[in-house]
C-alpha cells in the first residue's frame, strides 16, 4: 500500500473542502491514483468550531508547529493564507525535508526565492498550482510544458472579483459601489476587498507567472499596479462605444532590454479572447514564438476549485516522495533584467472633464504633442457648460505619458482628469 | 553541467522544428532550465535531403535502431509516426531504460497499456504531451494537476482539419469539397485525409484523453467514431437557423455505470465554449463537481507548436533522469467499465427528404414515436413536390434512435435520410 501521511495548516473555505474530499473521496482517489492518502494533523484556529466532516480530536491542534513536526506527517498542505506564521511554518517543513503544497499567492511572491532555495537544498518538491488561477491548471503547464518556449507575453484576468464587478458595470451599467456591493454579498469580495479592488492580489499573482514564464522573479516590488477603484460605468460606456470591452489584467511581458510585470485596468478589443471572460470566471492567454496563442479559463476562485488543484499537487509530491527522488528544482531563476513600468510603450484612454470652450481640443492636443504623444481618436460630448473629451492615444513611454497628463492637469480649461485606462491589443 | 544526450527518431515537420529549437534555442533553453541538451543522434529517412539546420554527418543515421541503442543518448524522442517500426523502437527504448517523449497519438491508442507497463518496468518516464492537442498542454493538466478530481465530461475539438474546413462551411457557406481541397492547399490535411475527415485521428485522441481522466483505457476500437464526410451546407445553414454550429467532438464521459468514449460531429449551442473556437485551432473542454469547467485552447497542430510541446517533455524528462528518481508511474489504470454507444442517451437532429404530401410528418413522428423516441422541434420546408424535414429529438437510447432511423428509410414517402448530427449542450 503506497500510504502518505497528509499534515493540513488551516481548515477555512479552502481547507474545509480539502478534507471533505480527501475523507469521502478516498477510495475514489485511492482507485484512480493507487495512493492512499491519510489526512493526520490538521492545525485549526477553533476547536470548538463545527465542521461539516468531523474529524477525531487527535487530528486537530490549535498550534500549527504540532503538525508540521508530527512524524507521521510527510507532507505539508498550507492553506491557511498570510505571510506569518504560513511563511516559517512552510519554511521549516521544507527544512524538515517534507514537501510543501501551498495555494498562498502572497507568499511566494514575497518570499518566492527564499522557499524555492529551501526546498532545493532539501531535495523535495515545493508545489503551488493553486496560488494562481484557482482550479485552472496554468503553474505546471508553464514551469513544464512551456518550459523550452521563449515566451513572448502572459496576460491573465487573476482576479475573480474584479472581474464580476467589471462584468456587472459594464454588461448591465451597475454603478461601481453596487457591484462591489453584490460581490461581497455573494461572497466574491473579501470584508475588506482593499487587495482585490486594489489590484495587490492580482500584482502578487502577476510576479509569479513572471518568475514561471521567464525564469526570474519580478519580486513584488517591482510590479506596478493600479486598481479597479477609479473605474466609473461612464467608462465602461465609453470603452464598449470604442470598440472594447475594459479587464483588469495581469501583464508579464519580454521586452527589448528584459522583462516587465504590471497589472491594471485596460480596455481590450471586444474580439480578444480574454474580452470574453465573464464574471468571477480567470483566464490566462499566453503568446510565444512557437506555441502562438494559449488560452486557459476556469474557476479562478472558491473552496472546490482551489481544493482540486492543492489536491492535485498533493497527489504529485506524494507520488515524488514515494519513488524517492530527489526532486530536480522546477524552477530556474535567472537574472533576466526588469524593464521599469516607465519605459514600457503603453497607450492610453483618457476622459477628460473640460469647458465648452472654442480651442480646448487645440490646446489638450498640443500638449500630448509636447511630450510626444500623438493621438488616435477624440470624442468629444457636450454637457451645457461642460464637455467631455475621451482621447485615445498611439503608443508612447508610460513616462510620456505620464508627462503629458500632468501638462493637462495644469491647463484652466480642463477641470480634470477623470479617468485614465490604459489600451491593450494583439503585441504591438 | 546537467547535460543530457537526446536521439531523435524522425526529422519530418515536428522532428524539423524540434532540431531547430535544440540548435538555435541551445543556450536560451540552458539560461532558462539550467540544462545541456544536446543533439547526438537522428534517424532520417533520406541523407541527400536538405535540412534548414546542417546536422554533423556522423549524427544522422538512416537506421533508427542506432539511435536507440547508441550509448551517448539518454533520451529518446519518436516523432516518426505510424505504428510500425516506431512501436518497436519506443519498446526497445524503454526496456533500455532510456525515457521516451512521444507525439505518436495512433501509438498511444493502439498500444498505450503495453508501453506503459514496459515504461513502470523500467521506471523510466514515457511522456507523451503532444499527442493530443499539439502545443496545447492537456496530458499533464489532466494527468497531475487534476489527478485528484472525479472528471465528469472531457469534451476536445482535437482535429484542426476538420474544424477549419466546418468554420469554412459555417461562416463562409463553403462546400464540403472546396473546403477540403482548402485544407490540403493550406497543408492542414494530408494528401490522404481520411484520418482526419473519417474522425479516425480524434478517436485515437479521445482514448488517451480517456485514459487520463478516467484512469481506464477504452481502447481505440471502443471508441465509436463517425466523420465529417456526410455534412453539407446545408447542415450549417440549418444549424445556424436552429442556434447551434456543428463541431467534430471528441467526448469521452463518465455515465451510470461507466465511461463512454465516441466520436462525431455534433450541434453544439452558439453559446457554448467549444462554438467560438474557429479554424484550425484545437480545444479542449473539462467539466468535473470540483473543478466546474475549464477550458484550455491553443495550436491544435502544426511544427512549432508540436515541437514546443515535445520539448516541454523533453525538458521534463531530462530533469527527472538527473535527479535519478525511479519515477513513479503517472498513469494508475483501473478497469472502469465501458458503456457501449448503443446505450448512450443521445439527442439527434435528422435531416429527412420526403414526398410533400399531406400526413408525411404524422407518419414521421409516429416511427420516432414507436421507437421511443419524442420529437422537441420540426422544421419543415417545402420544394415543390419535394419537403425538406429538419427533426430536432428528445434524449433517447442510441439504439432506439438507430431503429427509429431505419423504420424511417423503409417509408414509402420518406426518400433519403440525408443527414443525422447528433446535439450536444452541456451535461443533461
Amino acid at each position: 500500500m503506497k500510504t502518505v501521511g497528509i499534515g493540513l495548516l488551516g481548515a477555512g473555505i479552502v481547507g474545509g473542502s480539502l478534507i471533505r474530499r480527501l475523507v469521502e473521496e478516498h477510495s475514489a482517489i485511492e482507485a484512480k491514483t493507487g495512493l492512499n492518502l491519510e489526512l493526520r494533523r490538521v492545525a485549526v484556529r477553533d476547536f470548538a468550531k463545527e465542521r461539516s466532516i468531523a474529524l477525531d480530536a487527535a487530528v486537530l491542534t490549535i498550534d500549527p508547529v504540532d503538525v508540521v513536526d508530527d512524524p507521521n506527517v510527510g507532507l505539508v498542505v498550507e492553506v491557511m493564507g498570510g505571510l506569518e506564521p504560513a511563511g516559517e511554518l512552510v519554511l521549516r517543513a521544507l527544512r524538515a525535508g517534507k514537501p510543501v503544497v501551498t495555494a498562498n499567492k502572497a507568499l511566494l511572491a514575497a518570499r518566492g526565492p527564499e522557499l524555492i532555495a529551501a526546498a532545493e537544498e532539501s531535495g523535495v518538491p515545493l508545489l503551488f498550482e493553486a496560488a494562481v488561477g484557482g482550479g485552472i491548471p496554468i503553474i505546471r503547464p508553464l514551469s513544464e510544458t512551456l518550459a523550452g518556449e521563449q515566451v513572448q507575453r502572459v496576460v491573465g484576468i487573476v482576479n475573480g472579483t474584479t472581474n464580476f464587478m467589471l462584468t456587472r458595470m459594464s454588461e448591465d451599467g451597475a454603478s461601481y459601489r453596487d457591484a462591489l456591493e453584490e460581490a461581497q454579498t455573494l461572497g466574491y469580495a473579501e470584508a475588506d476587498p482593499t487587495a482585490d479592488i486594489g489590484g495587490g492580489d492580482a500584482a502578487a499573482k502577476a510576479a509569479i507567472l513572471a518568475s514561471l514564464a521567464f525564469g526570474m522573479w519580478a519580486g513584488i516590488d517591482n510590479v506596478y499596479h493600479q486598481g479597479i477603484d477609479s473605474l466609473t460605468s461612464a467608462d465602461m460606456k465609453w470603452a464598449a462605444e470604442l470598440g472594447y470591452t475594459i479587464k483588469l489584467l495581469a501583464i508579464a511581458e519580454r521586452l527589448e532590454g528584459g522583462v516587465n510585470v504590471r497589472v491594471y485596468p485596460a480596455m481590450l478589443p471586444v474580439a480578444h479572447p480574454l474580452a470574453a471572460i465573464r464574471g468571477s470566471t480567470n483566464a490566462i492567454f499566453i503568446e510565444g514564438p512557437s506555441i502562438g496563442e494559449l488560452l486557459f479559463a476556469g474557476p479562478g476562485a472558491g473552496g472546490e476549485p482551489t481544493a482540486s488543484a492543492v489536491l492535485g499537487d498533493v497527489i504529485d509530491a506524494a507520488r515524488e516522495i514515494l519513488a524517492g527522488a530527489q526532486v530536480a528544482p522546477r524552477i530556474q531563476l535567472s537574472s533576466a533584467e526588469l524593464v521599469p513600468f516607465e519605459d514600457v510603450q503603453t497607450k492610453w484612454y483618457v476622459r477628460l472633464e473640460v469647458d465648452d470652450q472654442p480651442g480646448v481640443l487645440a490646446q489638450v492636443a498640443g500638449e500630448f504633442g509636447r511630450h510626444g504623444v500623438s493621438i488616435k481618436s477624440v470624442l468629444q460630448e457636450g454637457t451645457g457648460d461642460d464637455a467631455t473629451l475621451m482621447i485615445v492615444t498611439h503608443r508612447a513611454a508610460e513616462s510620456q505619458q505620464r508627462a503629458a497628463r500632468s501638462s493637462l492637469e495644469e491647463l484652466d480649461n480642463v477641470r480634470s482628469v477623470a479617468s485614465v485606462v490604459r489600451v491593450e491589443s494583439a503585441a504591438p
